[in-house]
């Protein structure tokens, strides 16, 4: 192929990642998809959905447990996150960027057999349904890539068997950013609420601009960096070690313009 | 491009309309995925899901309306048809395809931008958020056609301006048929519960191997072809007229196998 023979011209891909409180608010689900269409070249979508799937859940008489953050996940949750990830969030995505004119297509890991995963082995805690990633396959992604489609993806595998699996979007994220590494040079944007990782918890704008992996050990060491952003930050690292370019942690409304708003993550 | 100017070569295409019913009991759907993943060359699954969508939304405490046959969508049923359709129905099954190493695809028609409709007028009754197809855009879906890759289709087309929209199983099954009749060799086949259109209903064997439009008419005069036929042949006929090589309406458990044994529709 002519990308892998001149890999100083390889396209670039940004793949973006944002959580649940953006996609399931109208106004900031808006913002973000005119932010992310304005992108220019490649780009991937992952999102989450966990607030929907707990609110349906709730509806459907179905109680929500979660163990460290993670969803336990048994047979009639995993129907609700198929349901709500697949198929709720996922096409409101779609048919809001077909709205502005980014030709989308939602997929789950099942879909083009993008990512394989197993069920998480039960040890201390049985998580249920919830898929560890082993394989991602991007040959029908890059062809749908390079069609400038743009790939939205919601927090599902398969294990290779016909069962579908719950699995955390963060990883999902970084897992795929790492895969197209391999053919693409490739950004990953973690979108969440604030504007970076923060040095002082207190203060919002107390952005760390560039963020390695030491400093991050010692910040977690003092309190400083705690609770969901450990995994968050623990697949960035992953996957700027693992051939990723760069690395942000930024506001989604940084998204578009200047990125170099957030935190990067530097080896 | 090649396929075009040979037109003596063109690859066939075979799209499969399979009903709820079908779709929605476990041994049943394991089975069709069976016969489906069978048929050679390209091929496209088109599904229902409509008792499934009804029992969620009673679970939700939605009341479900039906008019003629057709679902009254209102916003808080649009959610569910989306969730169930789109995420639910969808992924099981393209996690059952990938099972048997039919690499599938969820589509519905706002992905790729397939399928564009138009919210129906209010004119008797307000059918709330149902779309009538405006356009049929497969260029993308070719591509992935082309790569062996097996679109599985959702009832949801979209407007283009962000709306999903509840669309007719059937529906989307023929203009897709008469879209990929632009470019390939399409039969098209109504899977369903009996063995094929029956001249007498008491008789389960009572199957019209062929039937032209001038019979089908003689036979809604009276009274042996009625109900939820008459809009699945209108379709069918309407396929047949615009490009589509071959219709058929078969029981499921004869895909992949000798499809003649149910009705075929002659113009």
């Amino acid at each position: 192929m002519k990308k892998e023979s001149n890999p100083y011209k390889m396209e670039r891909v940004t793949v973006v990642k944002v959580g649940g409180k953006v996609v399931e608010t109208p106004e900031l689900l808006q913002k973000l998809l005119f932010n992310f269409s304005r992108i220019s070249g490649n780009k991937v979508l992952v999102h989450g959905g966990g607030r929907s799937a707990t609110a349906i859940a709730k509806q459907l008489g179905i109680e929500t447990q979660m163990v460290n953050g993670r969803r336990i996940t048994d047979e009639n949750m995993l129907d609700v996150v198929t349901m709500v990830y697949g198929g709720l969030v996922n096409k409101k995505i779609v048919a809001g960027l077909q709205a502005l004119n980014s030709n989308a297509v939602g997929l789950t890991g099942a879909d083009m057999d993008l990512i394989r995963a197993v069920k998480r082995p039960v040890k201390d805690i049985d998580y249920g349904f919830v898929g560890d990633i082993r394989d991602v396959s991007t040959r029908e992604l890059e062809l749908v890539l390079d069609q400038g489609v743009v790939p939205v993806v919601a927090p599902l595998t398969h294990d290779g068997k016909g069962q579908m699996l719950n699995t955390n979007a963060d990883t999902i994220a970084a897992e795929l950013a790492i895969a197209l590494s391999r053919k693409y040079r490739v950004q990953l944007i973690y979108c969440f609420e604030k504007k970076g990782v923060l040095f002082n918890p207190d203060d919002e704008d107390a952005v760390i601009r560039e963020l390695d992996y030491t400093s991050y050990e010692s910040y977690q060491k003092s309190g400083v960096i705690v609770d969901g952003m450990i995994p968050k930050l623990d697949t960035g690292f992953s996957a700027i070690r693992n051939g990723v370019e760069m690395v942000y942690i930024t506001n989604s409304d940084e998204l578009g313009s200047n990125v170099g708003h957030g935190t990067k993550l530097i080896i």
